[in-house]
This record gives C-alpha cells, sequence and structure tokens, in this order.
C-alpha cells in the first residue's frame, strides 16, 4: 500500500470540499473540513467497501447524517474511485444535472446510501439498516450478512426529536453493528451550541443503552482506537469527535461562519496554506490520489471472499436472497391475494376496513412469510397488521417478523426507510392516520427516494368516534395526497382492501399509504377483476339505470353512504351512478381520457367523503356539491357524528335534489 | 380542614374515571386509577389554584400531557369544584356536546390549559408555559408573576421525539419552575413498556440538565417529598412516579388491558370492592367531596394576596399586563405598520419577502418590543426574524426577547403554544417552510386551539436554490392550507409582507404562516389601502386593459412572473389581468359573490405557484392552466430551476395563447 500521511489524505477532502463550495458560491464546507479526520480514519481503515461495486449487499454502510456536508461524501466517492463520480461532477457542485447535488440523494448518485439533509433522518434511517442487517443475518447466517452500518452525524441531527426515537430503537435493540460519529463541532448556524444546548450526549445515550465515549475527532489513533472498541460492543456505540469546523481555516475555523457558505478567496488561500495543500484548484497530489484509490480498493478481497461464501449458499437460498433485494415479489403473492379475492367473493367480510386488512395480510404473509416485515408505533390491536404467524423481533428473536416500534411514529418510518434501502424486507409500519403528522418527514423522504414502503394507517376519519379531534383526521388525506409520488388509498371494502394491498407491495419506486376504518362497512364489491380496477385510482362501481343525471364519489367509508344515496335516488326515479374513488391522486394522473371516462358527464357531480374538500374540486369542479367535513371533528360515538356533520345519503338527495331542481 | 384520608380522596378520583369510562363505554381507566395518588397529592398540597377562578393569571399550570387519561382531569375538575364542570357532564363523557371530550380541549372546557391527546404535545407546550413564565417574571416582578408549571406524562409522551427537544430546552433555560411528573407505569398498548424501550429516563433527563429521581407513586409521602425538592431545586425536575396502571382492579392492574377500554361490569365491581368504594355509580361521599372542595378554594386566600400585590403594580404596569394577557395588541402597532407602508411606497423595497418581513419586524418590534417574541430553530441569520433590538434570551438573560430554539422544529412550535397560551406574548418562531414537517403536529394543535402564533417560513419554494429537492417544499403551502383555522400567507413584495404581518397578529383565535422568499422580488404594489387587500386573500393587483381574456393568478414570488406574463400578453394584444393571491385558502373561504368578483369571468384562467397544483382547481377550474410544480424539485441556481421547471412568464404566454387558439 502506498504510503500517504493520513493528514495528507484528510486534507484532499478538505481541499476538495472548500474548491467546490468556492466555485458553486454554495454549500458547506465547514463540516468536511471538520470531519476529514475521522472520515480518512474510516474509510481507509475500517469501512468494508469496494468503491468498484457500490451495490455489494454485505458492504459496510456508511450514512452522512448531517447531509450538507456533502462534499465530504462526494470528496470520498472521488477519491476512492467510484466510476460515475468525476472531477467534473465535483467542479459542478450544485449546478443542474450534476451528480453533486446540494444534499446527497441515493437515487440520483451512486454509492450514496440515503438520501439526507432534513436533519435526523440519517442516524433514523440508519437504524432501519442495521435492523435489517441483524435480521438478514440471522436468516440468511452471519457468513452472507455481517456488515457494519456507520454514520456521521452532527449536533443538529442529535437535537431533532426523531433523533431519540431512533436511539432508543437501536438502544433496546441492541443494534451493536451500528456506529455513530458525532460531528462534535460545538458549532451550530446561529453560533455555540452552547446558546441553545447543553445537553451530554455522552450521558444521553448511554441513558438509551449504548456505549459512548468522547474522543479527539483529530486524533487519527484516538479515532481508529474508539472505532475499535465499538466494533467490540455488545451495544450500539456512540463516538462524540471533538472537532474544529472548518478546520485550517485562518480566521473561520471554528466558527458559524465556517458552516454554510463558500470561504472566499482569501480564506480559502489562507486555509490551503495553513493545510499545507496547493492552490491549484480540485488539485490531489498523485500520490494521495494513489493512496486513495488503493482504500477504495481494499474491500475487493473481502467482497471476492463473500462472493465464494455466498456462492456456498446453494441455488434456493441464493435466488431468495437475490430476489428479496431486488424488492421482486415471490410468484405466491399474486396467487395468494387472486385466492384471498375468491374467498371474499364467496364469503363476504363486513367487517372494519383494518379487519379486512388483517384478515388480507394473513394471506400475504403466508406467502411471504419472512420478507413481509410488519409493525406497529404502539397500536398493535388497533392496526391490524400483525399477522397471527409472526413473531415480536427483538434482540433475542432476531428471526420475529412483527416490529414493537414504541410510541415513535417518525421513528419508525425513517426506520422502514432503512429497512428498504438495505434490502431484504417489505415493511409496513402502523399507526392512526392523523399521527402520520408525526412521521412527514420520513414519509416525504420515502417519497422521495422511492421506497417502496407501506404505511398501514388505520382510524381514518371522524368514524374513529369518541377519541375525539385530535385523533381524528380531517385533512390528512388531502395533505398526504399532495406530497409527490405518494399513494394513498382508501379502500371501501374487504375487496378493496386486498386489491390496495396487492398495487401496495407491488410498488417498488414509492411509498404507499393505506387509509383504513375502525367502523364496520359493508362487502360492496361482488366481482375481482383481474385488471385490479383500484389501480387507475377509480371506477364506477355501481353503474346507473339509465342515463345518470347525477354521479356520487367517494371514497372509503363513505362509498357505503353513496351506494344508498343512489338507492334513495332511484326511489324517487332519478338516476345515478356511484364511482369509488380508492386514491383521489391516482385518478388525476390517469390520462386525460380514462379521467373524463371515470369522472363521467353527469350534470350534478357529488363527492362524500368524511374529511375536507381540498382537492376534490379537480373531480366535482368549484360547483360540485361536496358532502364532508369542514373543520375538525368532535368527541362522539361515530353514528353521532356522521350525522352531526351531516355526512349521510340523506346530506347527498337533498344536495342531488336541490341542483336538479 | 376536612381530614379525609389521602386514599379516600384518590379513591374518588378512580372511582368517577371507572364509572364514565364503563357508561360510555370507551375511555381509558387505567391512567386515572393509577396516577390518582400522585394527583391528589398535587392538588391538595402544592398546586397554587382557585377553581372558582379557573383564569387567575398567577394561577399554577397543570398539563395533562397523557391527555387519554382526561377522566383524571375531569374528575379533579369535578371535584375541586369547577363550575362547569358537573357530574352530569361527567356522566356524559365522551358524549356529543358534554364539556368531557375523549381528550382534554382547553377551547372547550374551562379550566384545561391545554388541548393534549396527540402525545409528546403536552410536556414541549408545558416548555412554553415555563418559559413564558419566566419572562414576565423578569418583567413584571415576581410578586406578580410566580408559579409552577406542572406536567403529568406517561411513557409514550417521553418515548414521542418531541419531548427530547422539550426537556433539551427547559434544561438548557433551567426552567427550574417546571417539574414533570411521570407516570411511570411500565405499560403501554401493545404490553409492558419493556418490549419496545429501555431508555432510563431518571439518567436521560440528567443528561439534559434535569434534577430527576424515581419514587413509589403510590406513597403519597414520598410524592410530596419529591414536589418539595423539586421546587426548591435550580433546575427543571422529573419525578418518575412508579405507579401500578389500572391500580385497585383486580386482574386488569398493572397490565396493558387496563389502558384503554371499560373495565366491564365484574372487573369495576371488583375494582371497587378492592379499593373500598361504593359501587354506586358516580357516588362520592359526602365528607370526601366536601374534603376535596377545600383542596379546590385552597388557593383563594392566596389568590386574593396576589391580587393585592397586582395592584400595588400601578395602573400603567396593570393596564399593560392585562391587556397583553387579553393577546390585544397595543396601538402603537396600528400606527407603526402604517407608517412603514408608507415608506415602502415612498422608498419601495426590492428585496427577498424574508428580507422585507425582516424589516416590518423592526417596525412591530419597536411597537411592542417586550411582547414580540421572535425565535428560530437554528436559522436566525437566513430567516431574518430577529429584530436588531432584540437580544437573545437565556436563563441569564430572562428580558431577552429572541429565542434560539436549536435545531427543534417540533418543540418550537409546541414551546410557542405553551408561550400564547401562558399570556403576555405575540410569539413567532421560523425555519424553513419545508421543515414545517417536521412541527406539524404542533401546528396543528395550534390550529385546533386557535393559538395566535406567527409561523416565519422562509426560503419557500425551489427559489430557494442549490440545497436542492430536501430542503426545497413543493407541497408544503398546499397541506398546511388545508389545515382547518390554520391561514397562509405568501405575500408578493415589501407591501403585502406588511399587510400579512398586519393580519398575522391581529389574528388571535389561529396560527397564520408566513411563506417568505430566499430570492430578491420587486416591490409591485403601489398603493397601501386601509382595507387590507390581503384580508380577502386575493384581490386584483393589476386591472386589464379592456375586457380581460386572461385571468393570471399567482402568490409570492411568482406575481413577478404573472406581472411579466400580462405586460407580454398586452404587447400581443391581449387584455388581462393579474390576481394576487397572498392567501389561497382564505379566498375559498369568503363569501361566493366576493370569490366571484376576485376570480372574474376571463375565458382563461392561468394559476403560476412554485409549488404543486393541489387546491388550485377551485380557483381556475379542472381545464385551468397551471405553471408549476409537478413534482419534487432539485439541486441548482434558483434561475436554472424556473427556466428548468417551466416557471416563467413565456409558459403563462404561451399557455394562454394555446387556449386562445
Amino acid at each position: 500500500m502506498t504510503q500517504v500521511d493520513h493528514t495528507r489524505m484528510a486534507n484532499a477532502i478538505r481541499g476538495l470540499a472548500m474548491d467546490a463550495v468556492e466555485k458553486a458560491k454554495s454549500g458547506h464546507p465547514g463540516l468536511p473540513m471538520g470531519a476529514a479526520d475521522v472520515a480518512t480514519v474510516l474509510f481507509t481503515q475500517f469501512l468494508k467497501f469496494d468503491a468498484a461495486e457500490p451495490n455489494w449487499p454485505d458492504r459496510d454502510r456508511f450514512v452522512l447524517s448531517a447531509g450538507h456536508g456533502s462534499m465530504l461524501l462526494y470528496a470520498l466517492l472521488y477519491l476512492t474511485g467510484n466510476k460515475d463520480m468525476t472531477l467534473d461532477q465535483i467542479k459542478h457542485f450544485r449546478q443542474l444535472g450534476s451528480l453533486t447535488p446540494g444534499h446527497p440523494e441515493n437515487f440520483h448518485t451512486k454509492g450514496i446510501e440515503t438520501t439526507t439533509g432534513p436533519l435526523g433522518q440519517g442516524i433514523a434511517t440508519a437504524v432501519g439498516m442495521a435492523l435489517a442487517e441483524k435480521m438478514l443475518a440471522a436468516e440468511f447466517g452471519k457468513k452472507v450478512v455481517g456488515h457494519h452500518t456507520y454514520v456521521l452525524v452532527s449536533d443538529g441531527d442529535l437535537m431533532e426529536g426523531v433523533s431519540q426515537e431512533a436511539i432508543a430503537m437501536a438502544g433496546h435493540w441492541k443494534l451493536n453493528k451500528m456506529i455513530v460519529l458525532y460531528d462534535d463541532n460545538g458549532i451550530s448556524i446561529d453560533g455555540p451550541t452552547s446558546i441553545a444546548d447543553s445537553v451530554d450526549q455522552v450521558k444521553r445515550f448511554k441513558s438509551a443503552g449504548w456505549a459512548a465515549e468522547l474522543i479527539d475527532g483529530h486524533d487519527q489513533k484516538a479515532i481508529a482506537a474508539a472505532i475499535t472498541r465499538a466494533q467490540k460492543s455488545s451495544k450500539p456505540s456512540l463516538i462524540a469527535c471533538k472537532t474544529t469546523i472548518g478546520f485550517g481555516a485562518p480566521t473561520r475555523a471554528g466558527t458559524a461562519k465556517a458552516h454554510g457558505e463558500a470561504l472566499g478567496a482569501e480564506e480559502l488561500k489562507g486555509a490551503k496554506e495553513n493545510l499545507g495543500i496547493s492552490l491549484e484548484p480540485f488539485s490531489v497530489p498523485e500520490d494521495v490520489l494513489k493512496a486513495w484509490r488503493e482504500a477504495g480498493s481494499r474491500g475487493v478481497a473481502e467482497r471476492k471472499a463473500w462472493e465464494g461464501r455466498f456462492a456456498e449458499l446453494g441455488n434456493r437460498k441464493r435466488a431468495e436472497f437475490e430476489r428479496r433485494l431486488r424488492h421482486e415479489r415471490p410468484a405466491s403473492l399474486a396467487k395468494a391475494l387472486k385466492a384471498h379475492k375468491k374467498g371474499l367473493l364467496e364469503k363476504p367480510e363486513n367487517i372494519a376496513t383494518r379487519k379486512s386488512s388483517e384478515s388480507a395480510i394473513e394471506a400475504i404473509a403466508a406467502a411471504m412469510p419472512m420478507e413481509f416485515l410488519a409493525g406497529s408505533a404502539d397500536l398493535t390491536g388497533s392496526n391490524n397488521n400483525k399477522a397471527k404467524s409472526a413473531t415480536a423481533f427483538s434482540a433475542k428473536t432476531p428471526k420475529g417478523r412483527f416490529i414493537h416500534y414504541g410510541i415513535r411514529e417518525h421513528g419508525m418510518c425513517a426506520a422502514m426507510n432503512g429497512i428498504f434501502l438495505h434490502g431484504g424486507f417489505a415493511p409496513n409500519g402502523a399507526t392512526f392516520l392523523v399521527f402520520t403528522d408525526y412521521a412527514r418527514p420520513a414519509m416525504r423522504l420515502a417519497a422521495l427516494m422511492g421506497t417502496g414502503v407501506v404505511y398501514v394507517m388505520t382510524h381514518d376519519s371522524i368514524g374513529l368516534g369518541e377519541d375525539g379531534p385530535t385523533h381524528q383526521p380531517v385533512e390528512h388525506l388531502s395533505a398526504l395526497r399532495a406530497i409527490p409520488n405518494m399513494r394513498v388509498f382508501r379502500p371501501c371494502d374487504a375487496v378493496e382492501v386486498t386489491e390496495c394491498w396487492e398495487l401496495a407491495l407491488n410498488r417498488t419506486d414509492g411509498p404507499t399509504v393505506l387509509a383504513l376504518t375502525r367502523q364496520n362497512l359493508p362487502q360492496l364489491r361482488t366481482s375481482a377483476p383481474a385488471d385490479n380496477p383500484c389501480s387507475h385510482g377509480a371506477y364506477e362501481l355501481v353503474a346507473a339505470q339509465g342515463e345518470a343525471k347525477v354521479s356520487l364519489f367517494a371514497s372509503g367509508s363513505e362509498v357505503e353512504i353513496a351506494v344508498a344515496a343512489q338507492k334513495q335516488l332511484a326511489e324517487r326515479g332519478i338516476a345515478s351512478r356511484v364511482v369509488s374513488v380508492p386514491a383521489l391522486e391516482l385518478l388525476l394522473a390517469q390520462p386525460a381520457d380514462r379521467q373524463k371516462a371515470i369522472i363521467g358527464n353527469a350534470p350534478v357531480k357529488i363527492a362524500i367523503e368524511a374529511a375536507i374538500r381540498w382537492g376534490w374540486d379537480a373531480v366535482i369542479g368549484k360547483d360540485g356539491e361536496f358532502i364532508g367535513m369542514h373543520g375538525f371533528g368532535a368527541s362522539a360515538p361515530a353514528k353521532d357524528l356522521y350525522k352531526h356533520f351531516g355526512i349521510t345519503a340523506e346530506a347527498a338527495v337533498n344536495a342531488a335534489l336541490k341542483r336538479l331542481g
């Protein structure tokens, strides 16, 4: 191996980061400069990876939770020899179309494990990766699955509440292969962290079941020793590394000015002189680059050895492993769902959709017992997403396939991103629909990254009754539909539930919300066509007898009301049709002709949904009638509430009569 | 004072809670039964209150963070003699229109300090109350302001991430008058908390600068001794009280079955027999009720003494104190804003709206320097909501009126609710618009409770540029507009900024988001009518020359684009009008005739907003043209992004031409 001084290698990161930010006139030089020593030790001595094969399944994961320090990651990718990350990309840092956006985007740049930037997400996502590793290792053996998950966090990551949820889960699950390196530079944007924080992070992590220690983050030996200790620990480890933000910068080092802006020509020159590196922008000495490239191929032998062990696994196991990492569903799933639908048509289920979801889950879990990975934020009995066969996951029972996430909706959803990104599982997590508010940052990242996770969100309207307005979602369907690439299904009965589960599980490029009722619903569907009518977001559930004067659109629990209204209208000689709309935003994404066909030409359009109108105008028009909520709910039995808020067949009928004159 | 055994008093709470839940066939008996001893000690020996005067400004605040245990609170209100809380209300627990909804609602029931239920909110809101107390005490003197803030939390509250943000803030600010009683019953909905949690809460709180200890929560002497110690501490205090959930229930005590459902006749009977209380539903022995009522009037003398001290404050100070507690703005505010607008018309500001907001804030803070309470989640220099005159609040500088909340958007927004509910301040807090996702549960509670807080949300679109899609809101305007009672303003220039600030500060029955740009904008407005055109959500900014063929609707930074499009259309002989829409949802809440007048009859309707279309169909119709975002943003300079995503005057003109044929 080329003998190059650690400091010169670290300084290569610093130089590239300074130059890239300077050229972009935008970005964050402070973290890469401060954390360069920590990263250099990790990447040259510990991280198991092969830069040429960034998708090697058993690579160590490295998550830059402090995503604003993206140049640290880009510099490392370039230096270690990632094929796509050329110097030209670095020179186009933060420019349109480059592989070097402001914050790391895994869906955009190979070699990046997850998208970070919104603080706290990286560490919480990494918990999911470490969890997936533990579970897969228990299933496929430690010879095939045995890697670490490293995370670099900033003070901002640790101030965000989701970090507490993350570390509590990791500590409880004893995810000892998770090692968090805390870039403890004592500086945040507003100034010294001491103006806003006095938490003792070492003590805090210890209280959550972690090993934790404080070291000098510029002392390469101390860093190496701490990582070695962490690797041996039976607990997850925090290594708080005292660093100087903007290390080397003559006037800005150790100050907030180093954090988030270009240094400027003079400060940059001074920094380079201090560090003893070339003033030539983007230059890396040949021997330093060579040493880095050697570090980037350190893992080749290890990877090849792994391939040998993987080959020994046997064809069937190997195919299973590879299929699951590709997020491909087993053939048995389609069969199971088909059979389940057939059963429903033969013997209808007039139960809450959360319960029909449970019944679908039994079929699904039987078809893919080891990859269907459900969990709940402490509402298991209410969310009904635990298959009878599933046992609880714990540190001692890593083959358990139901996760008690605790009352941590945000941590749950972030961990699910990590589980999906790691590969091997189809994760779904559950809570009440109203509490998607708690998890929204992680759910947005799921949509942005395109992780195929499923959110089982029960108690989806005022229909939950007595818990009252704090627990009754009214704006959540709309607010979730608004997230690009988020699929929101609100099925109306057991058949639709099964169809929506089918679509959700086969969606591997984005997340799906299943909004399910607490209250019982009749099974309305009498057929289950192979083309899955829910796949277009909406379809005509009951045609009009004669030319329709009225179109009744509804989702979920209100489809029953639409059907009742249709009957009442028919009794008055008025023909109407019922359109079930399990996914409003999916309907609006259909080609214009299909949308038109589904929406139809009836002169009166009425939408019924026990939620706010926001978004529905795209279907019923501004002059359409909306039967739903106009504000927050109230605490009372569900039936009283539907009556109180006027979400009834009678109200729909009256609206139709008024409009028809 | 009537001598009644502590246990009999505590059992009165237990009996009422069991009976109310039993009658409602819904609710949570476990917490009131388990925490009855803690609550009894607090309310009979420590809590400074006068049940007859629940709004006495210097009362101790008691927040039931574990809102599902609402019957504890209702029982206490009834027992201590709150006028509205009759036994009949208790008998109508969780029924439509009763004062006893499933979770406590402060806007609905007098004597309740804040709305709880979504876990973690209560403790974080209480931080704001304790903070407001400390600030007001420093300003008006400890003789007038000197109360404690007590919080009862459950394990769920402490698992939620926002609790970490809350305790970190309270510890840092040394809010020593905040005392948290943790109902440490070791049980959550899914079973023993040990299935999902192993955090040592005492150690965790200590790591955040709290005093913390563990006691027996059924030992009245231990409880009293711990509260006494906490009152003397120089730090905020956690008292972890080991309790038995469903205390007294023969088979369910200490189990998850006691948490969230009626006990059932047999278990209820057994519990009452165990506790030695009457089987007669809702009965409280006369001597016990008398003792409770005496506890409820314990504070009368203290309140009267306070009134005496308050009188000594002098007329002017007293009037100021009362005005501020009423959330009434000083007359100087209207004057200052009027003068500021006049100045803008004389000397236009062509700057980012975050900067024109800063300039408005200078005027506002000068008019109400001690009540305008700004803060930022570590983005002070970017959010521009710190007046030059404002100094930083800290434990040592309690008269500071700018709060460095740290990177804790959720904690900030929850604390602002508490600050508002306490009274005395007009709180506003700032971060990037995209991070409203982190704060949404607290923002929703603000809308539900009607707290008049202001969110200064800068970097409101792809216009923020290089930070990329993780930082660029596209769905957030829509998702916020969807929350009932949330006002979302996106002003287009310095004059609108001032008008929106005026509306926001004068709104004391609900929260307001101000969405502001990072990038510079021209001042478009040339007049500032007294009736504040923003108050209707939208208005015609530039009329058409001749009959309008096109209406151009836009908000914020895109109004400039609409104006440019108008000019280009005019050059082609096409008359169009520009409607500025600072608050889309407010426009849609206007009476139909006003809406029609604003929206107009032009055959082509075009909306321009650098965000998704969701919601806009209500203005432009399904066949309207929308120039905006159709998915997530990208990392690049703002100008490149506007061009890349086609949000340009040319795109609007082309859309118009296409439609006009």
